[in-house]
């Protein structure tokens, strides 16, 4: 069976955000996908990145820089305990689910972290190990959220643009640069402003899109894809 | 004279950004600005929306949504202190001033919270009041940033693409959002890789630039800037 990580971002269980989460684990799990969930406001993920994030002795004591310092800590296996953690979840991975509300045009915070933290160098790229040769190589992506704006407002002539334009730092700038193929967004657009009818056939139509998820061809992440 | 907010975000204050916050100190203090800088890894600032922001009852005890208890939060007086205090900092400034490193193809996830937790509806924007007619109008905004990438590697053909693809979440998706007017962004491209010399090349733009600062015209926000 497949490996699945899901990074999930959202406070209450009863969200959608949470509901999309659980039946994905489920749908999936009757695949026979085996499904790890990184429930990141349950962990108290720690977003912000700083000299905890190594252990034992900079390099630098003069001068601290973050992406050096966790490069090299990489490299002797001196990274906290945490980042191992989590880079073992992906490593395993087949498949990375990213489920979040979208928060000012991106993610929330939280995962923002788990972003800058988890994917250090050496790891997930090492120059000129990057885009298609970065190191997550025959991994997927897929970015999976809600919305506060309408379909409308994300329309390529709507106030917000097309909701492609924001993709662009996750899907190109951070998953394309670390090697991994990306799968077509699953948005679900403005869910408090619909009946509680709507929310369910958003859930159905996500299980739906799961059964058939393996047969996906990735996106061509380019600047067409997004901006065409 | 001018009232300038400095939100800075990088952990080492001899780097290269910790002196282009300096420099901007210096010289807007020079002009007779009133500048207030918030030291984001300094004051450990909280990045993750929680539970933790509103100080008293929920609203909804049931199901807990973050945008929702915020914004009656906001309104009853009841955001956690450090929200109030950051709150009162961009209501009197003229000029917001985002200092950090390109961290995925955006802000590190610390400056994200700072915007997810800062600009809560209500205090930032509340529909209809978006966009051209958010709370914060009459406020500029300038993005400086250094980033690891060359200006080859984010020119328009260029692998990383355009830089101002990635410009479009950050100054379109949150200040145009909230009303604000938006100053062409200071970039300083790849500064690990260059020269001490060009270094302070970089150091003496930054002042030269905002000895007209306040002469400039804002940008045109509109997708044409940003993918024309």
């Amino acid at each position: 069976g497949k490996k699945v990580l899901i990074v999930y971002a959202h406070q209450e269980p009863k969200s959608l955000n949470g509901s999309l989460k659980r039946v994905a684990v489920e749908e999936l799990s009757k695949q026979g996908c085996s499904v790890t969930v990184s429930d990141l406001y349950a962990m108290q993920f720690e977003p912000r990145a700083t000299r905890n994030d190594i252990v034992g002795c900079l390099q630098n004591t003069e001068e601290f820089d973050y992406g050096v310092e966790t490069w090299q800590a990489y490299k002797r296996g001196g990274l906290s305990s945490d980042l191992i953690e989590e880079q073992k979840k992906v490593q395993e991975a087949d498949l990375l689910i990213f489920q979040f509300p979208l928060y000012w045009f991106s993610m929330p915070a939280i995962m923002k972290g788990w972003m800058d933290r988890v994917l250090v160098q050496g790891f997930a790229h090492e120059y000129p190990n990057c885009y298609d040769s970065g190191f997550l190589q025959n991994k997927l992506a897929l970015f999976s959220f809600t919305t506060g704006g309408s379909k409308e407002m994300y329309a390529k002539e709507g106030i917000g643009g097309d909701i492609r334009y924001l993709l662009w730092p996750l899907q190109h700038g951070i998953m394309h640069f670390c090697g991994v193929k990306v799968l077509a967004p699953h948005i679900c657009f403005a869910p408090e402003y619909v009946s509680e009818e709507k929310r369910k056939e958003m859930l159905i139509a996500w299980t739906q899109r799961l059964k058939t998820l393996w047969k996906e061809e990735p996106i061509n992440c380019s600047p067409e894809w997004y901006f065409k």
